[in-house]
């Protein structure tokens, strides 16, 4: 069971003091969306280069042009690259092509997927490495998702892939969903805004099987 | 009628190159997402600061987190930015909110839309300003999708966006496209990789009314 902690709000300085701090309690280190449109793969670059023992995620979200996209990313240091589950499966299938090429990994993210079920049974088939259930911060204060319940549907359909849970999850959200059962647990706010960071990732990663 | 360039493999020089030589024809600017993926919102404030002339479009192909990715690249420049129409209403409206904050506009991008006419509808009474049918470059060699039969079905239920028509869009296909009328016409592969981008850019302006 691996803790990802999403970098979306920190500096790149202080992304490196938290992996720093935090030693081995963040097995994936996840360069943000709103970091990737900020500063492109450059924060890629310099974690993988100063952390080579993480394993960084670029959450590139990829709609289109999936092995172009993925393979600029994966050249620039990238272990992991998301591509969306509501693209074509030509698009998913591509971002595949390029992981293989490079020996690298592609997660999915089922963010805005209607039907998770069905999605998530063809997803598998396309040599993917996680599913990964997320729901949206936009709608998180809505209530009408909730991670776990989500996780539940993945992992009754997965014959290949492993499954990743995002969106939400807190110290006191994450028990339930260890017992589900995740190889792949994301945290974003709940590290990065927490008073101290490092020692939130570490409480976390200690709750984790 | 406005030509949007997709500068999405070119160096940043020859953008600028391009962007020199095409003198008025190209309206909008488009930083590609590979190109985004790449360097964030470096290109893009480096071609506004160039051309402050010229609208420079972000193609970030937001999908969550609206308000926050939106803001985040109108502080650095952009005119327009993209969001996704499969995204939650509540991603789109914070894209809109955004915009209206800082004076500048929101493209939807349509790419993987399942019912075309219904989402339009919906998309166009949160105030955006472009619906942009988009045939994705991953699936434009299996001819399922015509962008002209798309813009059609855009065109018949707008009443407040005004429309936008992208993917393979070239020379021989722009005048039916000119006839059925969209307010911007996206251009990427037949300008960038055609032997003289700047004669082909002004040869599609010189074509549109």
């Amino acid at each position: 069971m691996k803790l990802q902690a999403a970098l979306d709000t920190l500096t790149l300085e202080k992304c490196e003091e938290l992996l720093e701090k935090a030693g081995n309690s963040i097995d994936i280190a996840e360069v943000g969306t709103p970091f990737i449109l900020k500063e492109g793969m450059v924060p890629v670059q310099a974690l993988k280069k100063r952390f080579p023992d993480i394993l960084v995620l670029a959450d590139t979200k990829i709609m289109d042009a999936g092995e172009y996209e993925a393979e600029g990313c994966f050249k620039r240091g990238a272990d992991i690259v998301t591509v969306l589950g509501v693209s074509y499966d030509e698009t998913i299938e591509g971002v595949v092509k390029a992981a293989k090429k490079y020996g690298k990994q592609v997660m999915v993210d089922m963010i805005g997927v209607k039907d998770l079920a069905k999605r998530s049974e063809e997803v598998d088939q396309m040599g993917v490495d996680y599913i990964c259930v997320h729901t949206a911060f936009d709608i998180q204060e809505t209530g009408q998702q909730d991670p776990l319940e989500d996780l539940k549907i993945v992992n009754q359909v997965i014959k290949n892939a492993k499954s990743a849970v995002a969106g939400g999850v807190k110290l006191q959200t994450l028990d339930a969903i260890v017992q589900e059962g995740a190889e792949i647990i994301v945290v974003g706010g709940a590290i990065c805004n927490a008073e101290d960071p490092s020692n939130m990732a570490k409480a976390m990663k200690e709750r984790m099987i």
